[in-house]
């Protein structure tokens, strides 16, 4: 049986600080996690501060991977889960990461699950969080929401570790969809919804964050993607065609 | 009613480093609780990364109270709770921060509650595990149980704060469909998957059947139904116009 721990990929986005990193690399390895992922570092500063706050972690962040996006970062995912800690617009289908962890390690009994923080400074750009399909909102006090990286990784990773002695295994038989054929169906029905006029090119980050929550409620299988790919592809051919029966 | 968190006392014991008071200091904060208490501290370096770290929660920095001992700083609480996150002497009747937040909490409400950290290089000493009346034992993974003194504070605030009924987790906002609505929408997207080709109105019952299981993943709001319907009547009318921008 796989440890589902072993399936989660830590990916911070845009990080400004090699100490952040580390700090984040102590905090995995405290709680049983080892896969590090960055997806376009913008990093200030050289690795020496990153080395002395991994401490004893220095394996995790030597055997990390780096990305130019995040989309790339995360093709092979089967969940992509932005974390927050501030309110916001698209926000309010967020779950706490208490909630969401045995969800998530069901998920990861499946294939990768990508547990995504932004930068330092503005956290998780719009586009972005259009690409998670599940969000997080770390609880903090209303007097000072701004977390710090390595704090938020740790609280994320700590409900991980503490729910992983009692997750139930997954019930759904289909295989769980692949980040990319979920990106596939987002870029498909876009181009469908804009052809049909349902909605304007400039509403499309707008209109598919709403898609994508009703996307990635529960498991979203690979037959679930195939259908509603398969949807995108006929009506674009048949407002071209202009066929009726 | 006394917000229990007002009588959470932080004491740090023989800290080392000011950057350690910062983080723990920008941690509280976070979690809503304000009192940070020095017992003899040894620290070895400048208040300057202390404030760089501490960002907004200076405030609490420099209201801080400094004690030559455990004992003296410790002498006005109702309870002395040490944390730990090894197993060792004395720390067999340890609980873990979730297990014990109840506890604490209804005990912060008769008093100030001290929660204890020992030092960056070897936690508590055995004199001072002695005069807690409580032991928490922070769960952490056995391939690395040497966890940063900050992040020890904020999972410990932070299962305070989360069991302090302060923070409300966001709830889905939209109630779910109700069966009407979703009959609704598997009829209208019938009747546009036949227009569209998509299907034979003999395959109804087959097809509709993957759209049900799609649509029934999870709880699906009456906002996710009413988006999906507006799909279905919009693609009906540009099918009927083969309208295209």
């Amino acid at each position: 049986m796989i440890n589902p721990l072993d399936n989660i990929r830590i990916v911070l986005v845009g990080t400004l600080y090699t100490g952040n990193v580390g700090s984040s690399c102590r905090a995995m390895a405290n709680m049983g996690i080892r896969h590090l992922r960055l997806a376009a570092p913008n990093l200030q500063n050289s690795w020496d501060e990153g080395e002395r706050l991994a401490v004893h972690a220095t394996d995790i962040m030597n055997s990390r991977e780096e990305y130019p996006s995040l989309e790339e970062a995360v093709k092979d995912c089967v969940a992509v889960v932005g974390t927050t800690a501030r309110e916001g617009l698209y926000r309010q289908h967020s779950k706490t990461p208490r909630e969401s962890a045995p969800d998530l390690l069901s998920l990861a009994q499946t294939g990768p699950v990508a547990i995504v923080f932004g930068r330092e400074d503005k956290g998780l750009l719009n586009e972005e969080i259009a690409q998670c399909t599940h969000l997080l909102r770390i609880p903090v006090s209303e007097g000072y929401t701004s977390i710090n990286l390595s704090q938020a990784v740790l609280i994320t990773t700590y409900e991980l570790f503490t729910a992983s002695g009692t997750y139930l295994p997954p019930k759904e038989k289909a295989p769980p969809a692949p980040q990319a054929q979920k990106a596939q169906l987002i870029k498909n029905w876009s181009k469908m919804l804009i052809e049909t006029g349902f909605m304007k090119e400039e509403q499309t980050d707008h209109f598919m964050q709403g898609f994508q929550r009703v996307f990635s409620r529960g498991v979203f299988s690979k037959d679930d993607a195939a259908l509603m790919l398969g949807v995108a592809r006929q009506v674009s051919w048949a407002i071209k065609n202009q066929r009726e029966i």
